[in-house]
């Protein structure tokens, strides 16, 4: 365990069953033929959960690189128009790969063709919160064709296994029309939905928001009764006071993204002290790969914190255990999970970091180690839900889904 | 090679003899007997060059986490009067391990003991600029005994293997008297060596330096007659307009170390583009583990690209050429070395780069997928003066090397 202690980890089905110090005799009797897996020299940390990303964009690095936030969504916007649900399954079994080699367990998705991104979810053996997107440009027949699909999709999800749940995504206060944005927030709550949403993600979007409504993007949300503790918010980069205050008192999870927002140059003076302060939850998202440019949150955690000490000129700035629980607990209460930590009780979703490597050597705290000097090939094998993975960094059916993903790419491109 | 084209690579002792369209006949009779490697669905590059690095601080991790830079030092000087040649040779052997993993084949070290060290660096297979510290806190006895060490270094280094050269760093303007920089500046010159020397890494040592002698460090440097196409200047961070002219005129080369600068929350606004519009040569360094928190410079291209465009507010800006250049042929000119092109004539300095994983899977230029996407495990196999050094990432001595470190630590800690 990451306070140094050594203990065994009881699983049974799906949960974590017991937590008890290393080598304390036998086994219960019922689980006597249970497989026992030697963690010497390792540590298990509770699975990263990304709290913002859009899957199936795995495969779209490089359509946009080095251009600004507003030329580069155009360019995707177009790219989007080539999909299909078998480019959907592959970029999203590609996404998986990579969330589960870097520690990752959970995520909240928001893309197109949920219903097929769950198949490749589950197939993964991952969990996930997969949301129906809103983005009607204003107009009314895109409105209301993505209403009937919403309701369709949500139809279906309550086959999906209970690994993954279904949500409703309103893409951004510039995308969305404000009837869209109403009725998808009241269908969200109608069903007991989680509700996520770009928010505040450039200037430009808090300016033309301005211009358009007399208020913040937070604040016009706010007016139309969307924010509440059911409301996962990404980016929230350009707040002013009120917006804290306003996300604050309606308890509003959100979610930083580092690399997205300094690679689109979209900003870096995230307010992670004055919003903590205020009592926001405030979890760690990588975006999508076109922006990001991977879904490594390992890598998200060192840059979050580095940035934030450098700008703030505060090295103490964003201290190692409030980072950790960022990228774990805090995104697990935003998403309404019951799994990120390390209890009997709890979702069996864990991930086993090797500390055989030379980063390891020092006598510096473990989670120093880790997320400032490591990489996140130190994570050995990952469980989810109480079934292994990813062991010594082999996940099942790699070489399948790289390949099937090279035909799509050659078809698509 | 990373342009896209299928090569042979013909390598003869430590040079490049050849490089040539793939699998074009035979090779000349007198290296028929060559071994042959299939490097399909690799990508060659030459080694990195780590132009800022103190690599036996690689056992200090967490000796000062999250303190800014004058407390952190304070910490270092006091964890250095511990250390001894068995601390130097073995601690420098990590920080070798690292650097070769992560694609580096060549550094300058600016540490205690080179006469220690290039042992280490020899048995790796490295390629180094190994200096002697001058840093005498103004204390005129150490200073004397300074001035007689670097000579006796010197001696010893004229037998030294021709893959490591010696060189003379002047530690800072604020920790070095005067007479000192003047005469480790005066016996490098005399020699042809190279000099080193941390220049306006915090706001502090410029007010300081003001105060002391009414000139910024670079002004001041240069009034001494210390500043010229020899000299190596780490940090760099904050310069004023007439600084990056004097560098300019004087042909010093200039190293960011981003890692290093964010995480002490020495600064980010390291002035690139104006940097490379005066005509400087500016290199890529990862500062000491102690601060960085590894040797990663792959890591640090990544963070050092994002951080620019995000202060900038310019997503084009460090465009990635310029950042390979950076930590290849930029240092390597810093260095006065003849590696850093795969090209023949050249030392054999290259790393392969495996692009069998998903994050090369799509369609964006190489170098995008490499420095965005990527991580350093991607980097297969390194060669160093036509040696392999690493071999589908495993090291020679590896497991030993960590386990001396380990005992090293539990004596010292």
């Amino acid at each position: 365990m990451c306070d140094g202690e050594n203990r065994d980890i009881l699983i049974v089905g799906s949960r974590i069953a017991a937590v008890v110090p290393a080598g304390l005799g036998e086994l219960p009797a019922d689980v006597r033929n249970a497989e026992t897996v030697d963690c010497t020299g390792m540590v298990a940390l509770p699975g990263f959960v990304n709290a913002h990303t859009h899957a199936a964009m795995t495969l779209f690095r490089g359509v946009g690189e080095d251009v600004c936030f507003a030329d580069w969504i155009d360019k995707i916007w177009v790219e989007e128009e080539k999909i299909d649900e078998e480019y959907i399954y592959w970029a999203t079994k590609v996404a998986c790969l990579e969330m589960i080699k870097t520690g990752t367990t959970a995520f909240l998705d928001q893309y197109w063709m949920p219903e097929v991104a769950v198949r490749a979810v589950s197939e993964m053996g991952m969990r996930a919160v997969l949301s129906y997107v809103h983005l009607d440009h204003y107009d009314k027949a895109r409105s209301l064709r993505q209403r009937q699909e919403c309701m369709k999709v949500r139809e279906v999800s309550l086959a999906w296994p209970d690994t993954v749940s279904f949500s409703v995504a309103i893409h951004s206060v510039y995308s969305v029309s404000e009837e869209q944005i109403c009725w998808a927030a009241g269908y969200a709550r109608e069903n007991g939905l989680k509700i996520n949403v770009h928010l505040c993600e450039t200037s430009k979007e808090v300016k033309d928001c301005i211009a358009a409504h007399g208020m913040t993007p937070v604040a016009y949300l706010d007016g139309l009764g969307i924010l509440g503790p059911d409301v996962v918010a990404a980016h929230t980069l350009w707040l002013d006071e009120n917006d804290i205050d306003i996300l604050a008192r309606r308890n509003v999870s959100c979610v930083h993204n580092i690399n997205s927002n300094l690679k689109l140059a979209s900003g870096y003076r995230f307010l992670y002290n004055e919003m903590r302060d205020a009592g926001i939850n405030i979890c760690l998202g990588t975006d999508g790969c076109a922006s990001s440019n991977n879904l490594d949150l390992l890598e998200a955690m060192k840059t979050s914190a580095i940035v934030q000490k450098a700008w703030r000129d505060d090295p103490a700035a964003m201290p190692l255990d409030e980072l950790l629980a960022m990228a774990t607990s805090n995104a697990v209460s935003a998403l309404g999970l019951d799994c990120g930590r390390i209890e009997p009780g709890a979702l069996a979703d864990i991930m086993i970091v090797d500390t055989g490597s030379s980063f390891f050597l020092s006598n510096a705290p473990f989670l120093a180690n880790f997320i400032y000097s490591a990489h996140s090939d130190c994570i050995d094998s990952v469980i989810c839900n109480g079934r292994f993975i990813m062991r010594h960094r082999t996940i099942e059916g790699e070489k399948e889904i790289l390949s099937e993903a090279r035909k799509i790419l050659g078809r698509i491109g």
